[in-house]
């Protein structure tokens, strides 16, 4: 019978096109599969708690794994190490119960969202942060961003041409931060949900970040939340400031 | 009459074959006189505070220029940075006193080495950290690293074959710390001193990295430096480890 394992994954996506297979792209999804394929001598399918589009980044992204092989979920995890790519890792190995699915079961998830505003760009971030050249109001893009936490239909937020079921979502959690690196300062913007529509996060950014502009009031991101519709909201930021963090499980 | 101008630099040294020109290569230099050339017409040298290696970075490297352009030094500023590569920026440009020279005229230097220990490796620190898979007793190196500080003649620490006159250097501060980024363990050294000699650092470093694995005790860097001589020390860490951060002058 087979066993159901759970898997850790931290990757650098400046490289990758994305976590799923596509035809002539390098995918996190591809380098995971043939990974395990080398090992096992099985085609298995990995399944990712949510697919990050090329570019966007994972310290924590939770990957589910329906295998036959008998091997130690520890030796597993080094013999994959050796078998992927510089530029992605994986950080755990573990057993999971019966029928584990990486997207079904997922309860929270965290992104975050990093922006550096200031007229130089910090060379160390160019793939990590969105650089913005103007300095942003970080306090009204955090009295902004209240109006959003809690359960509320997103469909404003998410990407157009999207057909989920619901886009009812519950934000847990939604902060704005200022803070130095590299002698650059930066804005770190971190959201937790028990589900994300797609673009959603960086929807939600790029809404703030008008806010941060001044083109905005601190009020109009509840605006856009209430019109239900995509066109109101701020244009979609940039993948590469992107980093899914952590997805819970019960 | 000429002017002397000052400019800050950073910039990643991944993708440099560091600081100096060299034929065939891709040098910070090479790449900033060129930007001068362009925008002044004239044919500039520049001179950094110390000639960092293929692949060390600088968050604060300081470059002295001779110039007759009469360009503002915010509007140069400006344009070299319309006219670099996307892993450097020119973070300053100011008036400098006549003569102003960029190595003779430095006071202190200040150095950052960044180690991530731990049997897994932060993808996102490949070109910026030593990883080594093994956790190593940071106490032990922040002990060991007291008896280099002050005034001492760190032959035993400079690269074999060079040919300074002086080998005598004064640590004024010199720091062992440990921190958690992207969720990864990670040892910061600190180093600033009056100057250094050619791979100081990276050989202090290679040192403490011996006493830290638990090869050698404490007061072992302490001989090393009574020693005089090349051969005592450890290996020369790696140079992506490597960030020259401040540059000082009176």
């Amino acid at each position: 019978m087979s066993r159901f394992l759970k898997l850790k994954l931290a990757y650098d996506g400046t490289a990758f096109a994305g976590w799923q297979i596509q035809p002539n792209a390098r995918t996190v999804q591809e380098a995971l599969e043939a990974a395990i394929a080398k090992i096992t001598g099985e085609k298995s399918r990995a399944v990712a708690s949510g697919r990050t589009d090329a570019g966007v980044h994972a310290l924590g992204q939770i990957v589910s794994l329906s295998t036959d092989t008998s091997m130690e979920p520890d030796v597993l995890c080094r013999a994959l190490n050796a078998n992927t790519p510089f530029d992605m890792v994986v950080l755990d190995v573990c057993e999971a119960p019966e029928g584990f699915h990486a997207i079904r079961d997922a309860t929270r998830k965290r992104y975050r969202y990093v922006i550096q505003d200031g007229p130089l760009p910090d060379v160390f971030a160019r793939a990590y942060a969105w650089h913005l050249p103007q300095r942003l109001d970080e306090k009204a893009m955090r009295a902004a961003a209240q109006s959003l936490i809690g359960k509320h239909d997103f469909a404003s937020f998410q990407a157009s041409g999207s057909d989920r079921k619901t886009t009812v979502r519950t934000i847990t959690d939604l902060t704005v931060q200022r803070r130095t690196e590299n002698d650059f300062s930066k804005i770190v913007i971190e959201v937790a949900a028990d589900g994300f529509l797609y673009n959603m996060v960086r929807n939600i950014v790029g809404t703030l970040v008008e806010v941060g502009r001044g083109n905005k009031p601190t009020d109009w991101p509840g605006e856009v939340l209430a019109a239900k519709d995509r066109k109101f909201a701020g244009m979609t930021a940039p993948p590469h400031g992107l980093v899914l963090v952590k997805v819970d499980y019960d």
